[in-house]
């Protein structure tokens, strides 16, 4: 299909989108086009409305009084806004600090459930702060770290293996793991397994409940459009919340935090995983970002997800590759997040010239472009613009 | 003196006050008598400018480049921003998380560096989520918690103390603690000093460097209204920084952290207390209200504390006393904090009642009216008319 060819093809497909219209929730600049939407969602005009409002009335003018009024609510508020997009039931899942801090409460709370045991499995691959964090609680709990690659990881979990933590979408190669056959791997083996879904939450659907998994984390400000260092959240199965603990535990966290009690006596619910103060600003935001969820099914947003990035790959074959681009995601969209990477030597430099102009990806060490494709408002004709401009570096 | 003569005198110390110009930096409403900046600072122009400009230009227009831009250097910008006020050094404090989280940190540091010491000393009456904290690193290194009152902190350090954790200005009663004879008695027993700053940061002078104290933690969204829930900060001793480890490492603490390495390098300075990523909107709101410190002396703004609280007490004793209020402050200036206590029998539903006439103060159980007196806004004729108020409960 030559360019030409794409783009009518493309206009078709986006003329009847059925999210089409959700784009307009967002206010992206004249001009850009935006492909990193995994990395930093752009700004909704309902998330500066509700911050403008955060500022000027619940701050300047209710000030502690909003703390009654509004935000002691909110970390569960807005995790019962993330639990339908996760597959998650109601109180569940809460939201709080960021991901690499609930990755420590996960991690650290498995760990001592299974305090026998002595090894914590990890994808080689996963984004480095995870590796970092399963390195922290194996040391701190003379544990070892097995870090192997994804299709390794069924066959290192055995009777020694306390946790096994991995990201469902692989933050350079957007490839989907296993979810379904590391967790029952983990389980059969009596491990808890820690799902971390930051390239996965409004993008790729997932299945907390259906898969029963024990925890799993995520990220505000990538495809939940919170903003830049939105808060971030956790889930833990409910059948684990009485025997977890909450290794990070604080007032936020107490069954009635404002009696000011010496002894700490946890909440009932997932809001045990709460420790400090919320950050207001940030996390209404995000609150206010994810109520374009409310208006779109996981199956629609994943159809969108997937004609985007198979368009992509589809010009990649007839263009991209004979330019001497190397296609570094999965071929199966079956088996591919919401992004795709493309490896290219002086690809750093290209991103670069790239935004120059608007056009705006990003770069992972050591050749990877990655493009993000979201499906509430990216749409198929940038895909093949994108793909014009990248034949001309 | 009677509530005439104290008015004009209030006025007077008011048309003197070398601080008096301070208060048109901040917003707060018409009509509204705040005393209670000791749990959320108001709304500074700066701030609302700032965020203006972070949404819709940082965030909106350029998008995922504003890290490079300027988010990235921002936790370390806003430590060296703090560091002046609680007396340290630049690069030796960080803005990130919460206080909570911070003070986990700090404490899981210090107790690693006394592995083989027994016992975790802290103040009874520390704020509770402190105590939590305590209580939690304690029970996680099979470590004995000692909790006793402030005055006895000192007698109760031994050979057996791995650290010692208090909050410098107490929560309710704003009694300042022997900060120097407890940080010297817990070096001089080889214990480490973990000081909790939150309701001194901006209001109440520390000197983290003169004082050697191991590690500080304190709060943005008093006295140093960052706005609600805005980040906190840590302060680690230099000499302390390459031993003492980072018990919730994460990749913001990385000496590299977009070479995405798998290995864990922790960043040369304070830096590496960082872990994951930073909430950008309530950081930059408080790093726009820091500005107002760079125009005004620690030692004036104590003054002025001084006189606001001295003026209520004095009040006090001349018209509260006899209506049946209680002083639940030290009476010596010396001994006080930025705020003071009032124990009466029906606080709560008081404090309620006037903040429906716009007088905002806040309430802590069991019978503890609190009045914070901030040096940067409030006036000595505000003192009065508080004072008029409670006479009319």
């Amino acid at each position: 299909m030559n360019l030409n060819e794409a783009r009518k093809f493309a206009r078709e497909l986006d003329a009847k989108d059925p999210l089409a219209s959700l784009r307009t929730r967002f206010d992206i600049p004249e001009g850009t086009l935006y492909f990193d939407g995994n990395s930093l969602g752009p700004l909704t005009f309902r998330s500066r409305e509700v911050l403008h409002r955060t500022i000027e009335f619940e701050w300047r003018e209710r000030l502690i009084r909003s703390w009654n009024e509004d935000w002691l609510a909110m970390p569960a508020r807005v995790g019962n806004l993330i639990a339908p997009i996760i597959g998650a039931a109601q109180d569940t899942v809460i939201c709080t600090d960021n991901t690499s801090i609930n990755l420590h409460k996960a991690l650290m709370a498995a760990v001592a459930m299974r305090a026998d045991r002595s090894e914590i499995v990890v994808d080689i691959n996963n984004f480095p702060t995870d590796i970092y964090i399963a390195q922290s609680v194996a040391s701190q709990h003379s544990m070892k770290l097995v870090a192997v690659p994804a299709d390794e990881i069924i066959g290192a979990i055995n009777a020694n293996t306390a946790v096994v933590t991995a990201t469902h979408v692989d933050y350079r190669s957007a490839n989907i793991l296993d979810v379904e056959g590391i967790t029952k791997a983990a389980h059969a083996h009596g491990a808890l397994m820690v799902w971390d879904l930051a390239h996965t939450a409004g993008a790729v659907p997932f299945q907390a409940t259906v898969l029963d998994v024990d925890f799993a984390v995520g990220c505000g400000y990538k495809y939940l459009n919170g903003g830049p260092g939105a808060p971030a959240f956790i889930y833990v199965a409910p059948r684990l919340l009485a025997e977890s603990g909450q290794p990070l535990q604080g007032w936020w966290g107490h069954a009635d935090p404002f009696e000011f009690e010496v002894g700490y006596r946890p909440a009932e619910g997932i809001s045990r995983f709460l420790t400090g103060t919320a950050n207001v600003l940030s996390m209404k935001s995000l609150e206010a970002a994810l109520e374009v969820f409310t208006s779109v099914s996981l199956e629609n947003l994943r159809k969108k997800s997937v004609s985007l990035t198979s368009l992509f790959v589809s010009l990649f074959d007839d263009h991209l590759a004979p330019a001497g681009f190397a296609l570094g995601s999965p071929r199966d969209p079956e088996s591919r997040g919401s992004h795709v990477a493309l490896g290219f030597e002086g690809g750093k430099a290209l991103v670069e010239a790239m935004a120059a102009e608007g056009i705006i990806a990003d770069f992972r060490p050591p050749n990877l472009m990655r493009f993000g494709f979201a499906p509430l408002y990216n749409t198929h004709e940038e895909v093949v613009t994108l793909v014009e401009r990248l034949l001309h570096h």
